[in-house]
């Protein structure tokens, strides 16, 4: 497994909704594991994709795809999740015409494999993925620090007032920037050695849902799972 | 009590965080009450305001204050609120020079009352008041048409594409639009009547924080609740 970010381009990206603004973005949420969802549309030609869908949000999010008059092309995985089973595959049923896509790298299966620097396209848009090494996929020393460099390399070179939309937010928080996020992050204004050290002495708990979400999300690109 | 909208103006408004863009929105979500409080600001000036702050998450919210170098002027209630206790008195001690805010209809004890139709000033903008009478505040069979024609009135008349930001949500969904609240709302396309039958008939539990919450509420404003 490997983390990833999306990086989404285009004329101009706004949560505005104004029809003089191109792009259509929802941050939508989900509470049993403080994920976050987004559905991204382009307003003319009414393409869209929804990145990070769950299971039990699937149906809500198909009723706003449904009521905004957009089409789904995409339901995008950044990676194969630990804490939450997938919508991607409840999508595709509710919505013909959905394909789901995931990160080759994930080992997951999906309609639609992509990789590091690949882009999805819907509309005048195109969201593009970044991978992330993250020191869940790598367990040995090195992981913290390759992690360090990757958020240091592909997302701080983004330009300050770039906006970060997180994928989970456990304190209510829905966004922050690029400048935000390398002055005033405690782990990530740190030097490597330091992040390194915290990192290695975390001891996080076993997430919640792993044992039954991960094997359900390598298959639920391809299948709804079973209620 | 009365429920109110705050409208704010200005040259732009937008969530992104870029320079060029003069004002700052965040949206955070407190989970126990799905309350959304917003943080408003201007860069220029670094003038800010918080709407609907709640107890528990005011610490979170003064960091944010302090972290994006904001001064804030104003905690504003929207209403007298049943099922959390506003953190407007607790962020008056965290951030010395802010003022509690709310409607005079709501009885409850501020540094600053305003009326329907008043606005409050950070740096170049403005947040004015729209009282919507809510049927909570009048329970007589009058008080649900009130509520109908206030939104078809104060909140409908403004451009479609005018961005609703929810006090509550509990479905996940962080905005909506004049819009969409207009032509999909499955209770405010009903006609008035049909409108009037369906609220009269909701039999709504009681707010679960409501005994405690309402009487703090009336004195947050100006005191710090007990810890």
């Amino acid at each position: 497994m490997a983390g990833a970010a999306l990086r989404v381009a285009g004329r101009q990206l706004s949560q505005h909704s104004g029809s003089g603004v191109p792009i259509l973005l929802r941050q939508m949420f989900e509470p049993k594991s403080c994920t976050y969802t987004y559905l991204l549309g382009d307003r003319e030609s009414r393409e869209a994709i929804l990145i990070d869908p769950v299971l039990e949000t699937a149906p809500r999010d198909a009723q706003l795809v449904k009521e905004l008059g957009l089409r789904l092309l995409y339901a995008v995985n950044t990676h194969c999740h630990a804490d939450h089973i997938t919508g991607s595959g409840l999508l595709r049923s509710l919505l013909p015409g959905c394909q789901s896509v995931i990160s080759r790298l994930s080992g997951a299966q999906a309609d639609l494999h992509i990789e590091d620097g690949d882009s999805i396209h819907f509309g005048r848009f195109k969201a593009s993925l970044l991978l992330i090494y993250s020191p869940l996929s790598f367990p040995f020393p090195g992981c913290a620090k390759t992690l360090y460099h990757s958020v240091h390399e592909k997302i701080f070179t983004l330009p300050g007032d770039c906006l970060i939309y997180p994928a989970h937010d456990y304190r209510g928080l829905t966004v922050s920037t690029v400048e935000e996020e390398r002055t005033l992050n405690p782990r990530l204004t740190l030097s490597c050695e330091e992040f390194v050290k915290v990192m290695d002495n975390l001891n996080l708990p076993k997430p919640q849902q792993i044992d039954f979400a991960v094997p359900a999300n390598m298959r639920c690109g391809i299948q709804t799972p079973p209620s």
